[in-house]
């Protein structure tokens, strides 16, 4: 399973991934899900993945391989014109993938299903946030939900429900992020630990923070001991209301 | 959907059932999915439903039958001679109910997959809380795991992840139970008010709660409304430690 957490926030993008696989509950492996691309001065891109791990590599691989060509004609994650056009590069690289190994997948009874949420920002145009479906078609996160989640999505939204809006400041979100990732590693564990984080700041057009934090992080255990000593906290002030 | 979840405390039985279920989301409907019984300084017997609603209304209609009717050959909820007997009761209505509806769905290609928590207490032995599937074969919550939740479990896990053990007190556990409820129902339209609640003090063999909280409670909202705003307090703090 895979845990993936964006906000598109007023102050800019905040990223979340795990990197956690597993194909049944004894295959269990680690592989990134997150990758980033920077163009300084002019656009910042991280797409997080989910599914057939197969398909969203092949999916990242085919924008690498797309940018390494100079002279490919399609468009690519650097000639999009804007956000919007880079979900589409995505969306067609999926379409692209699935139309390959979908058949074959589904004929043999294995889901080819997969999405990519795609963050950045490209000179000009605000932070966008996007989620790609298995078929290439994706929707835009906006005011009125202004996150995105994908993978074991669940044990790590009411934080979010009860938090992010998109005046949330960038500090805020990243404490969000971390503490949804956190309640989820712990309520399943096929989500786990290291993390990678990205940090995209309005208009900076570079990431602030691109980084993965280890499973032995002394402030990521910090943050989230300190919350669940919080949460024990709040219970007991809860004692006074009775219902 | 549904969300139903019950904790086996030192100090007793907690249960806590919502009310709403769903033939697609354009078919909501209000049923009870809890279901009490009584024998004054025996035993008190909880039992919560989730899956499909005509087995699971079936299992407890047997259940309701077989002990109006007082020469039944077999063991009702009231001879069984301990919980676990009342669990083996509650187990072979199912696997009845299976046995007559459950070709029939599974032709049509309909699931007829049920569960039951059951939780009680008879005299001379400690209360016990357990788990019927479809199949009737059932669990038993233990110190290592003294709760389950059926239905739409998720979202509200990671509080009683954090909060619950066998020594926390009733009084925690009730509002334990109802925050998680809390929010489940604030990610999930599919679980909805009213709310059943069963409270059952060890050794009391007798509900020292069993009531309908409504959806205009004016202190269930402050309490969820407290916790919203503690929340985000618990934030706030979070902010001074950097990850």
């Amino acid at each position: 399973m895979t845990y993936c957490v964006a906000l598109r926030l007023d102050d800019g993008l905040v990223m979340l991934a795990d990197t956690r696989t597993n194909a049944g509950v004894d295959n269990v492996a680690k592989f990134r899900k997150m990758f980033t691309w920077s163009a300084p001065n002019d656009r910042v891109i991280a797409c997080m993945t989910s599914g057939n791990l197969a398909v969203t590599q092949a999916v990242v691989s085919q924008l690498q391989e797309d940018l390494d060509a100079p002279d490919t004609p399609q468009e690519t994650l650097f000639t999009a014109k804007n956000m919007f056009g880079v979900a589409e590069v995505v969306g067609e690289a999926m379409r692209s993938v699935q139309g390959t190994y979908g058949p074959g997948l589904a004929a043999m009874g294995e889901s080819s299903g997969a999405s990519v949420i795609v963050g950045g920002q490209v000179k000009g145009e605000a932070p966008r946030l996007f989620l790609v479906y298995s078929a290439g078609n994706f929707i835009e996160a906006t005011e009125d939900t202004p996150f995105f989640q994908i993978g074991e999505h669940k044990y790590g939204r009411p934080l979010l429900d009860r938090i992010i809006a998109t005046d949330t400041s960038l500090e805020d979100g990243i404490t969000a992020v971390l503490l949804s990732m956190a309640s989820t590693i712990k309520s399943n564990l096929t989500v786990g630990m290291p993390l990678d984080l990205a940090v995209a700041r309005t208009d900076a057009l570079t990431f602030e923070q691109y980084r993965r934090i280890e499973a032995d992080d002394e402030s990521f255990y910090k943050l989230t001991n300190a919350f669940s000593d919080a949460l024990i906290d709040v219970f007991q002030r809860m004692r006074a209301i009775e219902v």
